[in-house]
């Protein structure tokens, strides 16, 4: 690490913005002031990354580290249908961690943050012993009592979900076969795999559905759909039945990918059959894939063969292997 | 790592409160949703604590690891003179932690937390490569514009102090020269460094002086009192004059404990001479230990020889040694 934390946080607060909209304090106090308008709930996420865990130095260039820490929040604050008011940054460095690594990886958090008025409004910065830690925390706001929470599915609703699935996952294989190398900066957003190293948030289309009271129970899609759409189920009390031959699969992703890779960060949501959902928002398709059923359990057919349980095998830490 | 990720959450979220007070959803969905009081602000901090840098395994039980990370944010609360509504916990942990560690680890942490309302409403889990690495959140509240700043000391103000100083470094030094081998857990709270193992966030004291309009100014002595004063100087663009024969030096610290060792989450702050503050709260003693001069700069004076320039020295992240 080139510089003294004092310097690190000096370069930070220099590149933040001071106060904006609800942030009354931002960096340099003992805490950030925020002031909620009346009427409004706070919702709060945070999310770790960790190099060796989340990222690899040698396969993540820093802006897409930057990028997808922040994006992994932002996506949390999506699934409620809120909108971001503030985000914390806690970084920690190793004292190898050159200070163009540094650069790279505050430009991409920052682009992102600006992007949705993402006040960068505090956090804390550290030594590491060994790699790259970051936490990212966002504050974000609602309506009084209107968040979406994952309980709210019922029987008879129908399930969405938005964008393709398995994109990320299918970059990250074939980041692990090395058969692509780091790419280099201005060929990222354009290559495959780009939903793998800049996953966009789906900000507006959660705040639409919210609005619109369209959605009955939302999630994010961070560790795969198997395993989240068992989180609205078992928290909902139904079960599901999804049609694999509707699921919207990625450009070069198999159906593997789709069912069970995390880090699309698309939005997964139900809502009743009668609900007037739009099929495209912006370009993004919604597309429908199955139901929500009585009982327990989250099934999937091919229309051919006997329906069988998906279970949920997305992304889970202290696996075995 | 002896569980999965999802066995972890759910014993957290066995052992966390759902949801009470400002909280309304707790941990289980996308994002925790609070509701603040109407005409109140939130104030926000994060804090770091990573093994091998804030604390060592070896040295530290893990009830006081779970302890001191959670005091750090709250007393970074009681320096705005806040009260905790809510805290999330983000946990790295290693395959090879023992689950003993998290069990002690999460009693520290939940015992504090319930002494001052502070609801477990969310975070993050994630396995580690090396190390484990906590971040921890909280979120306080005031009323609206009431929050107490590091920039308000004016010229001609006393300086305070709560507590005693040096007490966590010396501490920390036994540590260091293997004076003490890692403490029984029941003797912990009664031995010497007790202030380094279960310090205590201010928070009432912090409120008191808010409520009563008494600080100016007021931060908490995490990083050390040379450092952190010179932190409220710059803010406030003033000076200040410290009387070293004034300082409450903890018993077995030295001055240099109490004028540069980190750690011991009091809190600093400056109030009018005409202002009435408390010579104690609840038995801990509040010291006068100088005056906010004009100009910059932080000097110290033992009254017989002539005044130096306290430069501040206290805990510095990648500091080349």
């Amino acid at each position: 690490m080139p510089i003294l934390e004092s310097e690190l946080i000096r370069q930070i607060r220099r590149r933040a913005d001071r106060s904006s909209g609800p942030v009354r304090i931002g960096i340099g106090d003992d805490c950030a002031v925020i002031r909620p308008r009346g009427g409004e709930d706070i919702v709060v996420t945070t999310d770790f990354s960790i190099e060796g865990v989340h990222f690899r130095r040698d396969w993540h260039p820093p802006e897409s580290v930057g990028h997808r820490c922040l994006a992994r929040a932002l996506s949390d604050i999506a699934a409620m249908g809120a909108q971001p008011m503030a985000c914390f940054l806690s970084l920690a460095l190793a004292k190898s961690t050159p200070q163009k690594w540094v650069d790279g990886f505050l430009r991409g958090f920052l682009k992102l943050a600006e992007r949705y008025s993402c006040t960068l409004a505090g956090g804390d910065t550290s030594s590491s012993l060994s790699g790259i830690v970051a936490d990212v925390m966002v504050l974000g706001s609602l309506p009084s009592g209107k968040a979406v929470l994952r309980s709210g599915a019922k029987v008879g609703d129908t399930v969405y979900v938005t964008g393709s699935l398995g994109g990320a996952a299918a970059g990250l294989q074939r980041l692990q076969e090395q058969k692509v190398p780091q790419p280099a900066r201005k060929s990222l957003r354009g290559m495959t795999g780009s939903q793998h190293f800049f996953p966009e948030p789906r900000i507006a289309m959660g705040e639409f559905l919210r609005q619109n009271k369209l959605a009955h129970a939302m999630i994010d899609i961070s560790d795969g759909l198997s395993t989240d759409l068992n989180h609205v189920c078992e928290e909902s009390r139904v079960g599901a039945m999804i049609n694999s031959t509707l699921l919207p699969i990625a450009k070069h992703a198999t159906l593997e990918h789709a069912l069970h890779g995390g880090e699309d960060y698309e939005l997964l949501f139900t809502a009743s059959p009668k609900a007037k959902v739009p099929v495209e928002m912006a370009g993004v398709p919604i597309t429908e894939i199955g139901w929500v059923t009585r009982g327990r359990g989250v099934y999937i057919t091919d229309l051919t063969s006997k329906p069988k349980r998906l279970r949920p095998r997305g992304w889970e830490h202290f696996r075995k292997s």
